[in-house]
């Protein structure tokens, strides 16, 4: 089982896995994406995965067999584990807890040559739900305290395989990252007793050359600070605290609106790897976070490499504006 | 001129470049090292690069003229520029400033065919001597909070030349990661009335599993929460705030410490591209930071690929627990 540790100088924490523990040979860094071989996402490939905790499929249909529409399967090489109750102690001077979590892969279609983006909206929308049904079925365990759901698209995103899938990792721990954004809008809103992300939606409205597209409930644009060229969030018009409120209409524009950002990124960007993560409230804890946070989606284009710089610094260079990037997706055809 | 951007989310400035301001065809993901063509950081390329602004060279040689052992020359492409009083402004909700800075490249050696591992000793202490110069002489401009060092080796690692180099950049904030790092070593002094490194040195003294060497002035870990695989810290023995206070006999054993866990790396990981990063603690500011901060030097070989979840979530997987990684590193012959 892995471990969870904590780096007494940032209060971050990081899973040291164990049980993998690499040499120096568990590393190739320009292994290709599995294309040769037989893909354990297709239809037929049932029973190279765990056993499916979730499907899309026929009344009639039996578990991990073909028929499905999508598949939601633990990580066969799961991050954490979902086998024992959370367990904090030190070591020395240190701090570390056991890694308990489940960590699984959501399988968006059964053809094997469509990416996300190429997926028609009630295919996306059936994926969208299996987003909500995991969350609220993991969110049900009060040992977690956070869902993060998100994709890695192409190699250089981090993606081993090549058939379109998400994954989903419930954590003990709320992610440093998340916590940050828990602090700032905290303060901001003690300050002006509004929701920062309310007021930024307002904000990019009014302003427009930030703004990309949006519906009814959405509004994609790309933020003041981007911190990657081509960064991207989705965040709903009215507030809402928890990705797992979603209701159908909003699945509907929301899968509308993902759909078009995915195909102008991939049109302006000619097909970019990615990575596309949800943000929501943590699970079981302040409620006062509901006032003050709000879910969104972050997309970013991978396209530059993060050097030592930005790693060792936390301070990172883009070499595109917000205001450019989204002229760029904003007028490319789709 | 670059602007900084505060992204009101994570408290977290970001460089917006809107002189180059890249469209789509600004980035080509796998753009090879250049070789081929002229080097601009070789004898003989000298005004290729800007005037240099230090340089280890004969007395009676000109400036800008072949002879040099070091040279120090702005960033022909740099991410700030050192131009104007530091301007803080809102923008709409917004918070901004302009992009006052130094950006420099510190030439390591004349010779185009060595790494920094491969340079001997007295030529490492000669670089190690231009980082202490520049960074006494930035460090003298009180627009300045911050003078970052930082080395990206290998096209993974951000590099664009072949030649060796060290990159410096002056910023008028202190970085997000030394503000976490700042924050929670003066937690950890408020309670213990201790640095957090000088008791990090101990306890890793005490264990020695994740110890990897050590000479009079330097001990070289795996931290114990290590964000990525074979990640390094080289600390100084004895309490120390700023890096630019090194005594001259402790630029010896630095250079030693270093060239050491370069070979290291270089051997049992097959020569991989890495990040090196200085930290040491901010210029004008609060002066209470010498007690609890401790300059020390991150050095991350660039093995696997950073995805959406650590990107979105501040929350790293390591597939490599950091005793394992120092033993590889220690128990290699070199």
């Amino acid at each position: 089982m892995g471990e969870l540790r904590l780096d007494p100088m940032t209060a971050r924490w990081v899973i040291i896995s164990t049980e993998k523990d690499f040499g120096p040979g568990g590393y190739d860094i320009e292994s290709p994406i599995i294309e040769g071989g037989v893909c354990p996402f297709c239809v037929g490939s049932e029973k190279m995965t765990p056993p499916e905790v979730d499907a899309d499929r026929p009344v009639n249909s039996k578990p991990n067999t073909p028929g499905w529409e999508t598949r939601t399967v633990p990580n066969k090489f799961p991050a954490l584990k979902n086998e024992a109750n959370i367990n904090r102690t030190g070591v020395g001077m240190f701090d570390m807890m056991n890694g308990v979590g489940e960590h699984e892969v959501i399988i968006e279609s059964p053809d094997h040559d469509k990416q996300l983006a190429d997926l028609d909206i009630d295919q996306i929308k059936k994926v969208i739900n299996v987003y909500k049904r995991r969350c609220i079925t993991l969110g049900n365990d009060d040992r977690f305290k956070y869902v993060l759901i998100f994709k890695n698209y192409g190699l250089a995103a981090g993606a081993s395989l090549e058939h379109s899938h998400t994954q989903l990792i419930s954590l003990p721990i709320v992610p440093k990252r998340v916590m940050e954004e828990l602090e700032c809008t905290h303060k901001y809103f003690d300050y002006k007793e509004r929701c920062l992300f309310c007021d930024i939606l307002r904000q990019e409205k009014g302003y427009r050359h930030r703004e990309i597209c949006e519906n009814d409930d959405f509004m994609a644009f790309s933020p003041f600070a981007s911190r990657s060229p081509f960064e991207i969030s989705i965040i709903p018009k009215t507030h809402q605290a928890y990705f797992s409120d979603i209701e159908d209409k909003q699945i509907e524009s929301f899968s509308r609106i993902l759909k078009e950002i995915l195909m102008r990124v991939k049109k302006a960007l000619n097909n970019p790897p990615y990575n596309f993560i949800v943000h929501t409230t943590p699970l079981n804890g302040n409620n006062d976070a509901q006032e003050y946070y709000h879910w969104h989606v972050e997309i970013m284009p991978k396209l530059n490499r993060v050097a030592g710089f930005e790693w060792g610094s936390g301070f990172y260079i883009n070499p595109t504006s917000p205001e450019t990037a989204s002229r760029y997706l904003r007028e490319v055809k789709i």
